[in-house]
């Protein structure tokens, strides 16, 4: 179950283990993601409480809840970023998407909604990069018809609240032009047996494949935006930090190396864990199984519906045992969406202690997220149908930000 | 000898064997380059009289001296491209280059001569394309470095006399916006087997190496010019004809590969034979070796010393024994470049013979040379004067074409 076509998995000697496979074409595990471990073979260091106070210290605000709630739970060079911005140097953000057909997925806004909360927090320029050459490469499209994905995504993203003043969008497709310098100087810097050792591909796989990773790793260094950041800026001193799912970490390991070579610094990472399918925890969401996932698109009918059907539950079988033995949390589907969707700490822990200990019943929880839902998703349309093509290209326009 | 740093070769399944390897990036033999053996490999044809009758007949004018004199010696699909001219359908050259550093010398305006009266005759587009990412990627310097030699290339190149109205010179670099969505779709049909056992990479080799062939091959197909031929031409019946040294030959066989899968017709190429270094055929000039090459910025005097001191002689060591044997013209060099250079059929016979037969003393071929690479170079230098940076931005600029 992957958002993208399969490639050829030779060797990811970094993710793939007997339970799990963790790339960035591919989440799938036996009985749940087991994160600790991921954060052991990418690397990559676990955020802790006296990080979080420390970013609530640097920034004067609460810590979004998807950082204290260890959505957002792992890390590389956090610190050192916080100390860059303390010291009152010049950083800005960094993320992305694959655009995909049709609607986002409620599972597709946990990066956005995410840096968003960064941007405001911070007040730093944000670049989000729109890979429609790695949808074509992959999948059995058109040039053409990546591009009206990137369209149709953009929007949805827009529709997030991004500030226009301090926030670029582009598409690799439309901005090639400005990647291409930095794309070489990487791909310079890594040989093909490195590429395959970090994303697994093999011999038979189209080369164009190999030439992805450093345009996806290009938009991490400050000259790929002359317009944000003018020729003469102390490119050497002005840091990057990218919030993303932890299966984008095998580009920015990548990055991270090649940085210093080329006279950068390495970008920071914040890392994600992912949104789980209805059917369970196992993996992320998926654009490829409707079932699999609520889209922003579903009628309030199909949300209900989906979530009444397939959102798997940890409650009893029987509402006898759910009173006697009370859910099991950590497989219930529904009541991790809410520890997504579901802003208030109290509320949250009340229903936690219900419906762990038998109180509640699945039904009444599911109810809870199909109205959180419902009207997330209202919420989003109303505001996606402002995003005129007009607004749309004025967020994807090569100009100065103010920030 | 070769132009460029030598790459891993590993695998030239098609250019190498014991007595000869001719890669984009390395031309070297033992005892001089058998074109024969070559065109057998490659599985291109030998251009015979009767083809050179029918280019006569379409044009209307004699054919050039490279084509008469078989330095313009082998094709793919000249007769197809022949037959799409007389019916009156589109179609345009695309030639180009790796820019090096300082002057280009007389072996670098072979592709670029004969490319101009191919335009003059058939009243065409012409794209060139500086290849200034190769150039970055394969020799060890800066991106500004690239910039820079191209510019200057480009000076000289357009000092030979190319149309405005109908010639558009692109730098990589420069113009990737518009040749990424080919690229990408070359790039999607060929695998990375196919890329190493037709360039010769290895895995250790940078993974921008293996980017580079669908860059070069992009400018092969209509769209990746809007500008000369807009959208809602007829791509798929718009041919091109690409002059150029053999040794580019890899690049245009996997291009033509891949043509039809992607809806276009394959390019049709015609393939000169090496200009040979002054030391003696078994190589092409190189940039990197200056007195194996004379450049068309060599001052008279250097001119006249490199061509007596190094140009390899087939003459007699002594006057006796060439007045006695006569000179060997298949090994001499001072005679070779006279059939690049000396455009009168009657004059170029008259000195084969005398020269031959030993009524003629090396030196005396050598004054010969001397006196018209020294006007050569001193008309080059002058209108190379008046090139300026304006003419250079003219020529570079996307723009409609008159044709």
């Amino acid at each position: 179950m992957t958002d993208t076509q399969q490639t050829t998995v030779v060797d990811t000697t970094t993710a793939t283990t007997e339970d799990q496979v963790i790339t960035p074409w591919e989440v799938s595990s036996v009985g749940g993601v087991d994160y600790d471990k991921l954060v052991n073979q990418f690397g990559s260091t676990k955020i802790d409480d006296a990080l979080i106070a420390r970013f609530e210290k640097v920034t004067g605000k609460k810590a979004h809840h998807f950082l204290r709630r260890g959505i957002f739970f792992s890390h590389r060079d956090l610190k050192e970023l916080l100390d860059h911005h303390e010291s009152g140097k010049q950083w800005f953000l960094y993320t992305g998407r694959g655009p995909s057909s049709g609607s986002l997925h409620f599972g597709h806004l946990l990066p956005f909604i995410f840096t968003k909360n960064l941007q405001d927090a911070f007040n730093v320029p944000l670049v989000i990069q729109m890979t429609n050459d790695e949808k074509f490469l992959w999948k059995g499209i058109t040039l053409d018809e990546a591009r009206e994905y990137t369209f149709n995504n953009v929007k949805d993203i827009i529709a997030l609240g991004f500030d226009i003043q301090k926030t670029f969008i582009f598409s690799n497709l439309d901005y090639i032009q400005y990647l291409y310098p930095n794309a070489l100087k990487i791909s310079k810097c890594i040989t093909l047996n490195q590429i395959k050792g970090i994303f697994g591909f093999g011999d038979s796989d189209p080369c164009g494949k190999y030439n992805f990773p450093p345009v996806q790793a290009a938009p991490s260094f400050p000259d790929s935006f002359p317009h944000i950041f003018p020729p003469g800026s102390d490119y050497k001193n002005i840091r990057c930090l990218i919030p993303c799912a932890i299966d984008q970490d095998p580009y920015f390991r990548m990055t991270r190396d090649v940085a210093p070579k080329i006279g950068f610094q390495k970008p920071s990472l914040i890392h994600s864990k992912f949104f789980p399918a209805l059917q369970g925890h196992n993996t992320k969401m998926s654009a490829s199984d409707v079932n699999s996932a609520v889209y922003l698109s579903d009628t309030p009918d199909i949300v209900k519906d989906k979530i009444k059907k397939f959102a798997f539950s940890g409650g009893g079988a029987t509402k006898e045992e759910q009173e006697k033995n009370g859910a099991n949390l950590a497989v219930d589907v529904s009541y991790e969406y809410l520890t997504f969707l579901l802003e208030d700490d109290a509320k949250l822990k009340e229903i936690a202690d219900a419906y762990g200990s038998g109180k509640m019943m699945t039904s009444q929880v599911k109810n809870i997220l199909i109205d959180i839902m419902i009207s997330t998703s209202q919420r989003h349309q109303e505001a996606r149908a402002k995003i005129t093509d007009d607004v749309l290209k004025a967020f994807m326009s090569i100009r100065k930000l103010n920030f």
